[in-house]
């Protein structure tokens, strides 16, 4: 009754926007806890509305001062911000990305902006399954928008544009030469693309790339109403661009409404965290059968068995529970 | 009767080093074709000896020249040597990397050269999936070395360390500036690191402080027996430093089997392609039973429910089938 009752005051708390429920529902809904189970199943009939903004890029292209900018510029309009921070950094090298989060230290004051940093490897690659659930408590909270910044390159961008309605791909010039991956990457799910530290000389020639590329997916095919996504070059050390970028966002959110993109997107990103939750379940369950499991490995290093038939067997055995 | 039959040719074929039955194998495997399942059960009790040697960095490391060069070496050492190139590119933007496929079309005339470049977004981020078995068929075939190439950064890298007896990490000087996530990431997983590009001004700077990572590192526990990551300097320009990186990855090869840490890591490549496979087949499970799982996405649109309570509908029916 007693526990009950607290899920109830806390998700009471959460709709309330305040800080202490929102930061203990999302430390429960972290660690697996049934208490943070049950606040999101109660505050979950309120969400729905906050604009989920993903920001991907290589690590050093400036992404974090980039976050900061947008804050400011979503606070001048009397908004609550806040802000995911994927971390790839392990227990062991946990300090190594603070510095990041240290430039947003200015806002630790300012009750309508929650910075919250999640480290990534706590859940096996899992970058899904646990990022759209705390943000769900952040909307119910009011919070509007929600960034959510990760460190990406090819492979993980992908990732996150499943994560968020806009994706904000952070392109920075003198990466590398020749062959360039990212770029095509980015292209391809970033909404908006950004060339950051604009300040520097080679920063003209990599927007030029990017619209060039952008050229030649266009002659592929293009309906009138799609999206272009712009190109937006920012500059922290000359204070530039910026605005130019929150505007980006903002047509961005309109044409999703208006296109009907919205729903489609928000379908996928529900359908994502839910096929992540399911599978990472699964794998639980098989671990915990760890008689079986052992055997498998086993047989499969005395090259008994293939890998492909030991897989086979744990499915089998699983089913049969 | 004539399916099995074809099916013992091929492994025949395999296992006599055919680069025809080899390239069909690996098709086979990529498209999940039950004749690929035939032939790696066939021929997966002949593996086991190959030494499986990952290379990572971000795009435009140099990681496609530095594989060149590791296959000049080896070759001139008399080894059949094998290369997997995951490639992050879609269908889409499939072009985009062609360039370091090109780099390495020297060796297509040479029959104890197979570069193959596989597509990892078919694989849903399943990066372990069809890696390790795509390896076994060239282990089976009697490549050694062979060497899996992928693009990565931060959260990526932990994959590639569970795909490979060693992990070679390269980074690159001007990538980066303050927080330097990728190198404490690099030193957490990398068995040899590689500072590229050592021709430019900068290159020494960075592995100065790649080393001084290192030693903070060291201060924490450190048995005698235990290996010390090498950092190494190579310039295709100049073209140092790559025989000292090829032998610095027989010494890791060496000590490997040494130290009994052979074994450990056998068991954990293992283990992670047999549940990254089991974790697929379960989703495709889910994915087949798709009137549940779109009753659950539509009830959790209409906010009526849930993701993670969704979740637990799935799994429960997914249990009483």
């Amino acid at each position: 009754m007693r526990r009950r009752h607290s899920a109830e005051e806390e998700a009471d708390g959460v709709l309330g926007g305040e800080i202490g429920a929102v930061a203990r529902a999302i430390t429960a809904i972290e660690n697996d806890l049934p208490a943070g189970h049950h606040v999101l199943n109660r505050v979950f009939p309120h969400t729905g509305t906050a604009h989920m903004i993903g920001i991907t890029g290589p690590p050093g292209a400036g992404k974090s001062t980039l976050v900061n900018e947008l804050i400011r510029s979503y606070r001048a309009g009397g908004a609550k911000v806040a802000v995911l921070a994927i971390d790839p950094s392990s227990p062991l090298t946990g300090g190594a990305t603070l510095g990041d989060r240290i430039r947003m230290l200015e806002w630790h004051n300012e009750p309508d902006v929650f910075v919250r940093s999640m480290a990534s490897r706590r859940f096996g690659g899992g970058l899904a399954q646990h990022t759209l659930t705390v943000a769900h408590i952040f909307d119910a909270a009011g919070f509007d928008p929600i960034f959510i910044e990760t460190v990406g390159t090819g492979q993980d961008e992908v990732g996150i544009a499943s994560l968020a309605h806009s994706t904000v791909v952070v392109q920075v010039p003198g990466l590398g030469d020749g062959v360039q991956t990212l770029k095509a990457g980015a292209l391809e799910i970033g909404d908006i693309i950004v060339v950051s530290k604009g300040d520097r000389p080679d920063a003209q020639a990599l927007a030029r790339d990017l619209r060039r590329l952008q050229t030649l997916h266009d002659r592929e095919d293009s309906p009138d109403d799609r999206w272009n996504p712009p190109i937006v070059m920012t500059s922290a050390i000359e204070q530039t661009g910026f605005d130019k970028l929150s505007a980006a966002i903002r047509s961005h959110k309109e044409w999703l409404q208006q296109s009907g993109t919205w729903e489609v997107r928000v379908r996928t990103m529900l359908a994502t965290e839910i096929s992540s939750r399911v599978q990472r379940d699964l794998m639980r369950r098989i671990q915990s059968q760890s008689v079986n499991q052992d055997a498998a490995i086993n047989a499969v290093l005395a090259r008994q068995m293939s890998p492909l038939a030991a897989a086979d067997r744990l499915l089998e055995s699983l089913s049969n529970r």
